[in-house]
């Protein structure tokens, strides 16, 4: 059987996968990652504890995702915010120097997405979009089964579509994005703005009474208890990203959207008011047609989709 | 040679081309449509007029355009709002009887989206966005080479992406579509809408001193001759199609961007404005990768993208 081995770098982890030609893990490892090791020892270290898999044999090629600006085309780093020391580093050839196999690289935000169609949709659709919701708002598009990159490499800027014309300043120098709305900062932002005129005892005890202590997921937290400032601030920020939905359906028709990134994780609290504002707002054959589904595999997406860079 | 036939149902003219492989036009013609006779009449009077060109013999494939809810992948025209009897007709079946070469059929947004793929960008990039500009805002995706139509052939209402989460009530359901800033009623409200506060003796005498008689190319008009209150309107229509066109920047990396339909024909009233909210705005990236483009070939997309179906 043909399998393909997955790498995802991360700033903590370096996560290692065999998986099988239906994307499911046969095999996984992971390992500290060194942010201060020069990127040749890195890779060849990895390179050591991937000949040690089982089923290193049976595997066809090798695929890596790593956050920041990667020429997949050539399969260069060009840049990695979590890995200060890899700037311009030849990741593709130096390890395939190193295997003999055939490699492709590309960033997490991709990988993501390709994980997100391979284990949530499981191959089962042609068109789908993936939201990652985390500090950033990412994304990645689906189409006839492949990842759409654009003529740059640079498409699936979903977080940067604009929903507010004079809306706040956002990092990328535009105003009103999405993720000026839907990012961790800007939902925390979101409930301390609100507790100025309305006071939550229960938010500010998980938060030992300091407004600077509370993240996405204590509000999660407070509003399943029935926190109405908490309930208010996800209701808010699911109108928000129904908003961007209901755009994204009207633009790309898809068979359904994943979401996934930790933000996620409040389920439905973020996706009953975002699927009433869906309702409200997009175009109803495109919208009826689109399943919102939250991913269940958040922390393997990229590993996974790393491995299925082959077919994209 | 190869040669593809394409005709483009208006609610006007029925406008009929052969093209070559080039999407050169090497024969063409038109006549009135009789909106009140019975389709199947229309359908045998196209095929006895196509049947005389000259190059008819040497046509693989006879594609047509029409306004409204296509069916493209059986060729039947659900509905078509200027033509009221059409209602269910299997054109591409019926036409395919007295012709005996294959048909297909789409809707008239997707054929000047293929068209100005063909006449505009001449085939010479991979993703290209088009953006119809008129009564309604319109558009096509391609994406590698190829008409991007969703998983109900929905995909590309890009005039539905909303610009101003809370703006304007727009005819789709949803509020503060781009729809709702560039379409042409709203280009003309935008004029009305400043004259009450601002006097333009150029503008209503250019409209008999009747705000009713007051329209994009009188705008235009006005504009080029330096009127102020004209450029304004233009001014903040182009912003508003920045927005759209940085948004799209964003989502797509497109190669180009081609804009037709009437309102383009404002040209630099509208671009240069609408350049300078995409410099502001979209990934530089991928804005300076981007053309904007004009459509140079408004009236002709619709017949030739209609031949061109095939490549589909």
């Amino acid at each position: 059987m043909e399998m393909f081995l997955g790498i995802d770098m991360g700033g903590t982890l370096i996560k290692l996968a065999i998986v099988d030609g239906k994307a499911d893990v046969v095999e996984d490892a992971s390992v500290y990652t060194d942010i201060n090791a020069a990127p040749k020892t890195v890779i060849k270290n990895i390179a050591n504890i991937i000949k040690n898999f089982k089923n290193y044999n049976k595997v066809k090629s090798i695929g890596v995702g790593i956050a920041g600006d990667v020429d997949y085309k050539k399969g260069v780093v060009r840049f990695s915010p979590n890995l200060p020391k890899w700037k311009n580093i030849y990741l593709k050839k130096e390890l395939e120097k190193l295997t003999g196999k055939t490699v492709y690289a590309d960033n997490d935000a991709n990988t993501a997405s390709i994980g997100a169609f391979w284990l949530d949709i499981k191959n089962k659709a042609d068109n789908v979009i993936c939201v990652t919701l985390g500090t950033g708002v990412g994304g990645g598009i689906i189409i006839n089964k492949k990842l759409y990159r654009g003529s740059n490499g640079t498409a699936g800027e979903i977080g940067h579509i604009t929903v507010e014309a004079k809306g706040r300043k956002c990092n990328c120098g535009n105003s009103g994005c999405s993720e000026t709305y839907i990012g961790v900062k800007h939902i925390v932002k979101e409930a301390v703005d609100i507790l100025k005129t309305k006071k939550s005892k229960y938010i500010m005890k998980l938060a030992d009474n300091n407004i600077k202590n509370i993240t996405p997921k204590l509000l999660s937290q407070a509003a399943l208890k029935g926190d109405v400032v908490a309930k208010q601030v996800w209701n808010n920020v699911g109108e928000k990203l129904g908003i961007l939905l209901a755009s994204l359906i009207n633009i790309f028709n898809p068979d359904s959207i994943v979401l996934c990134g930790g933000i996620s994780n409040a389920g439905n609290l973020l996706i009953a008011p975002a699927k009433k504002e869906i309702k409200a707002r997009a175009f109803k054959t495109s919208a009826d047609n689109c399943k919102i589904v939250i991913s269940k595999y958040t922390g393997k997406l990229g590993v996974v989709g790393a491995a299925m860079l082959v077919k994209n």
